[in-house]
């Protein structure tokens, strides 16, 4: 997906949101909206959002020294979603089409307010998303996909609806890499973010290698290529590797939920829309 | 009011959601973006948002050409309100406190969804505002300020909202001069939209010269100055002018609604608070 102008003032609230979750120092604020706005003149608005966002979240780091700052909340987030992991088997085991269900658990799990710790609610929001239609549904040819592939490369999102990944992993019944960032950026999973959200007992866990909030895959590790080109069938969760991979040449599941503008008119629906969408496949 | 680092990001939207409204080359587009880029890290963030924002909506009359972009918006906002006027002047005779109730009808004008022709939705949309609390309610000082005014400026925000201004014009039964910016700025009040709200039927119309979205005194005429500095009461409405003259060394009786972070933060209340601040009163 190309950068659209949307993606501009976005990229200035990324990255006064993220340092203000760094940091307290209102100077380090200023100094990375000022790197950002003069980043932002240079861009090529045909590369990613992904790859035009990287510099940022790069310089974040390397302003703050700090590595991973949204550690807490991603062990807060991941603990709270194993709360909700039962209900969320249950209403899988009881429903219709269980992979389907899995699919629509998986791709909302991220939305799911984890502040809210009564049971009911909880069950009644997850209810809620399972009734929710696609934006874009191809799940028939996910399905068909799923029965018949030996292999599959999973490539992971944020922490805590990594929780769901595994319900959903559960329901693939197939060998699955599941491929998380290389280093913490934002709250997106890192492989100790993985192993806590109980992937390791349903899939092999490996790091992409990419250090961006996407497996952008000139980022990418050569174990990481080498599965993304050999495995029978690609899943990738979230935004921020729709933007990455929508149009790299190779068949991938990608599962998200449209969140901001530019994805939504990318894929033509509506904000808020989630998405099962089949490329090149 | 100082400028918030969150101003930064907005005033990047800003500029993105006004060059749209004003041309369709993208082209344009990124050359603002660019030039908001460049311009925001040179501000002072001690000057108000009005005064770092006021060259970007400059730079797109420059690069556009297009003096007044949202001409037809402004006349149609206007109409639909003036649809509304009479409810709205029955809600104000029928109400306990005619001057109370006046006074939160103007400053919620600019809320109500002009798209709803549906006369009931309106009256109930009327009705609700009526009922919400102030965040800030310096009413009794401004009753009585009111009382005792024998002239009174008036500085006026959007197109459309100014329909609702000649319902408290009614209201203070006071000589009044209603102050409009100088040039069209956004949805601002300019002299014919003035005019064709029908305020001419209730108050002096003259133009304070600002060419921002906002009575910057730096920018305004001496006409404007005079009466500023010699008037029994200022009656400043919107947030642009409250941006621009919170610290000023007069005192003034602020209308406003809370809509971003900023000035929520400024005025140390919620978001979507309706507000009546009496400054150096």
């Amino acid at each position: 997906m190309k950068t659209y102008l949307d993606c501009i003032p976005c990229f200035m609230n990324q990255a006064l949101r993220t340092a203000r979750f760094t940091t307290d120092d209102e100077n380090i604020h200023k100094q990375l909206l000022d790197f950002s706005a003069k980043h932002l003149i240079t861009i090529d608005l045909n590369k990613t959002p992904a790859e035009n966002g990287e510099p940022i979240y790069r310089k974040i780091r390397e302003i703050t020294g700090v590595f991973d700052p949204y550690k807490k909340i991603k062990q807060q987030s991941i603990k709270e979603a194993q709360k909700l992991y039962p209900i969320a088997k249950q209403i899988i085991n009881k429903s219709e089409n269980k992979l389907l269900t899995a699919v629509k658990i998986a791709i909302t799990g991220n939305i799911i307010d984890f502040g809210i710790n009564n049971d009911t609610n909880i069950s009644y929001d997850l209810e809620k998303i399972i009734e929710q239609d696609f934006g874009i549904n191809d799940f028939d040819r996910f399905a068909e996909n799923v029965a018949k592939a030996n292999k599959i490369l999973y490539i992971a999102d944020n922490a805590g609806e990594s929780v769901f990944d595994k319900l959903l992993i559960e329901q693939l019944n197939t060998e699955t890499i599941y491929a998380t960032r290389g280093v913490p950026v934002i709250n997106d999973v890192v492989i100790e973010d993985a192993i806590a959200s109980g992937i390791g007992e349903v899939a092999e866990i490996i790091s992409s290698g990419s250090h961006a909030p996407a497996a952008i895959l000139q980022l990418c590790n050569d174990k990481f290529l080498d599965l993304f080109y050999s495995a029978d069938m690609i899943i990738s969760k979230g935004q921020g590797n729709y933007e990455a991979l929508s149009e790299v040449d190779r068949s991938v599941f990608f599962l998200l939920k449209a969140k901001c503008n530019a994805i939504a008119r990318d894929l033509d629906v509506k904000i808020n829309d989630i998405i099962l969408k089949a490329v090149n496949v």
